[in-house]
């Protein structure tokens, strides 16, 4: 019955609700612990904020849900989350800097449909603004690695740098007005191999020399010091290579292991500096799992204060991580939140709503049988919703201050005292 | 600079956030604790699903965003869960009856704005479909009770019962089609006054004698068994009374107080027995803070299978909880979540990374200072954001293995070392 939703979205039963809500709250815990504070913007924003030039751009701009409010006012559903960051920048001129903030939520893109991509999706977005340094990507890259290690996920945290990319690029003999156009192609290094890399700058009209000199320099191998030592050698001391060094010896500080990767580009114009992409070393997930990087300028010149802004952040992937965690399936997942069910057995309800409320005012997620079914269709409900114990109350128990607790994974039955299967609940 | 947003959305900056991420979490808590389990369903929907003739009505598709997609299907922003739910029952038939589900989330509606009413808003439903008896019911308003004394709410819950109503209305000789019309004047007891209500039934063409018996017999005082005492007097054992009589019994074994209030009607017209609502006793919002009731219809008939489907709900408002909130102001809002702000002193950056994240593993949600700045500058910055302890950590510190901590609230510096600090943080 598929043809009740719109195309592209989709209903989250509780079984895979009760794990999404476990990753936002994970993602929700490690943002704080890491002194982002939670900010909320609407769904809907006027299209003209999300039309601005320095915003998502032409592609993502045709993927945009847009309406009408009764106003006549055109409106448009948010396609991500930086977006609407930068309008309550432009709109609280009193926040102090730097603004650390997060946002877990909902947009939406109107574009083609495909494994791993909806129309209706989650974003989990970490940004400061008013912060150049270096400190805040080597904490946003310990911040990722610190969530992923909470998932029990085995990373690789790539690491590159615009700036570096661009010296590169000019060292080649590359046009500065080409740079941009070349960082797109090397960043389908991955997607469609060197050879095809090569073809797509020849087509682009980039002269045969200086493709080889461009390739032969970005495919220096090795760990992070000899990388940047052999970049320094051909190109001398830079800005980029000055950068990720510095990126580089702070993670380390902060026991954050990253990997400098020369061909990382990232699609997204708006970089200015560090880019970063995480992947998963083990869990055949079809895209990144967070990435993100520095876009000193975004803010800034939507703002039409160019300089005033230095932002970055990282977007991490609510949907991938939902895959990779059902990839990697390790436990059944929860069909019901569900501790203890309740089941009276005969004229006992006044009996068992006070036991039912005990429970919950231990903390123990409780329900009751709420139909008067007999102990077969109880036991048939809480199997079904992979409920553990199921606690019987009849007049033996009533009169004996005992209950019977049935442990549904074991198929054992014990009588026990309330205090003792509070205990064993908890 | 409002004009950046559509008009009755609202950011909510991290003093704003803070309260409703902590509002949210308690209805999630309590929900679980009660069994109920989470549900997500897309904010958009197809607009057919949304305009069904069982649905929301009219009036409330007058306020419903629609755009079109692509593919140039019709679709809707969702005016409520209710619709949602409904139509997820409909497309999941192994769907083990009871089903209880809770959904915390937006809606919009493209109407007029008031004070306390929005065109993007939160709801928090709880429902339980598949269960005919008093117990669901009960089991909701003691829900209800849990969690407004989680927050320190003096609430007034009333109930009422639709069934009553009519045969109340039957009893003084009205005719049935005019039942439901009658039902949505008395409703309106509390706005308009008595008089404006017989003014308004008079104006609906109902007879004057008839009008002053159902005033009369509506307007029964005392505690709840009195009233019902008094109601099957005269209208002898009916359906009504019973339902009312279980609903407060089993409240009572619950120990969750509720008033009947005769008058009480709710405007909807789905609702099909028990109907009640939630009033704050001592702050002065602007409506109920949570209401609800059975509805054995509703799902039944949009599913065309009519008495499959009995239902009972209750919605809580997130944002009149957050009014009343702010209104009843006992301490101050955090403007941030962070606990402890380690500022570095010197050339120290590399021994306060291991301090910040020492800190963080302990659960401390820490922040360090990104740009370098002198103390004055540091210290105005953690006022402004209201952060509790800040943490100086220069070349005297690091040498004597001690860290400075001053309490901003206090005004107080203390050397302290690190077991002490989390000590006291935690």
């Amino acid at each position: 019955m598929t043809e009740l939703t719109p195309k592209g979205v989709r209903d989250f039963l509780p079984e895979e609700k009760i794990l999404r809500d476990k990753i936002i709250e994970t993602l929700k815990y490690a943002f704080e612990l890491y002194g982002y504070n939670p900010l909320e913007t609407p769904a809907l924003e006027r299209y003209e904020i999300l039309a601005s030039k320095y915003g998502g751009g032409a592609e993502i701009l045709k993927e945009t849900f847009s309406l009408t409010d009764q106003g006549k006012r055109k409106l448009g559903l948010r396609y991500d989350l930086t977006v609407p960051f930068a309008r309550v920048i432009a709109m609280n001129p009193n926040l102090k800097m730097p603004f650390k903030r997060y946002q877990i939520d909902r947009v939406w893109r109107d574009g083609p449909i495909k494994l791993g991509r909806y129309r209706e999706f989650w974003q989990a977005d970490c940004d400061v603004v008013g912060a150049k340094g270096m400190l805040a990507e080597a904490e946003l890259l310990s911040l990722a690695d610190f969530i992923f290690k909470k998932f029990n996920f085995e990373t690789e945290i790539r690491v590159n740098n615009r700036k570096l990319l661009n010296e590169i690029i000019s060292f080649c003999g590359a046009k500065k007005e080409n740079s941009d156009n070349i960082i797109l192609s090397l960043d389908k290094l991955e997607k469609i191999g060197e050879e095809g890399v090569r073809k797509e700058l020849a087509e682009k009209g980039i002269d045969e020399t200086i493709i080889k000199k461009l390739m032969k320099t970005i495919s220096v191998k090795g760990d992070n010091e000899k990388i940047l030592a052999e970049l320094e050698l051909l190109l001398g001391k830079t800005e980029g290579i000055a950068e990720l060094r510095e990126v580089t010896r702070l993670c380390d500080k902060f026991k954050t292991k990253v990997k400098i990767v020369p061909t990382l580009a990232r699609g997204l114009a708006y970089y200015t500096g560090t880019v970063f992409e995480v992947y998963l070393a083990k869990i055949p997930v079809a895209s990144s799992i967070a990435a993100g990087g520095r876009f000193d300028k975004m803010i800034g010149l939507f703002l039409g204060r160019e300089d005033d802004y230095p932002a970055v952040g990282i977007s991490f992937g609510v949907d991938v991580i939902a895959d990779a965690i059902n990839l990697s399936k390790k436990t059944e997942p929860r069909k019901s939140v569900v501790d203890a069910y309740v089941v009276p057995i005969g004229d006992v309800l006044d009996k068992a709503i006070p036991l039912l409320q005990a429970l919950r005012s231990e903390g123990i997620r409780a329900d009751i049988d709420l139909l008067d079914r007999g102990i077969s269709k109880n036991l048939n409900f809480a199997n079904s919703y992979g409920i553990r114990y199921v606690i019987f109350l009849g007049q033996n128990e009533v009169d004996s201050k005992m209950l019977k607790l049935r442990d549904m994974e074991k198929g054992e039955e014990k009588l026990l005292k309330f205090e003792e299967i509070v205990k064993k609940l908890k």
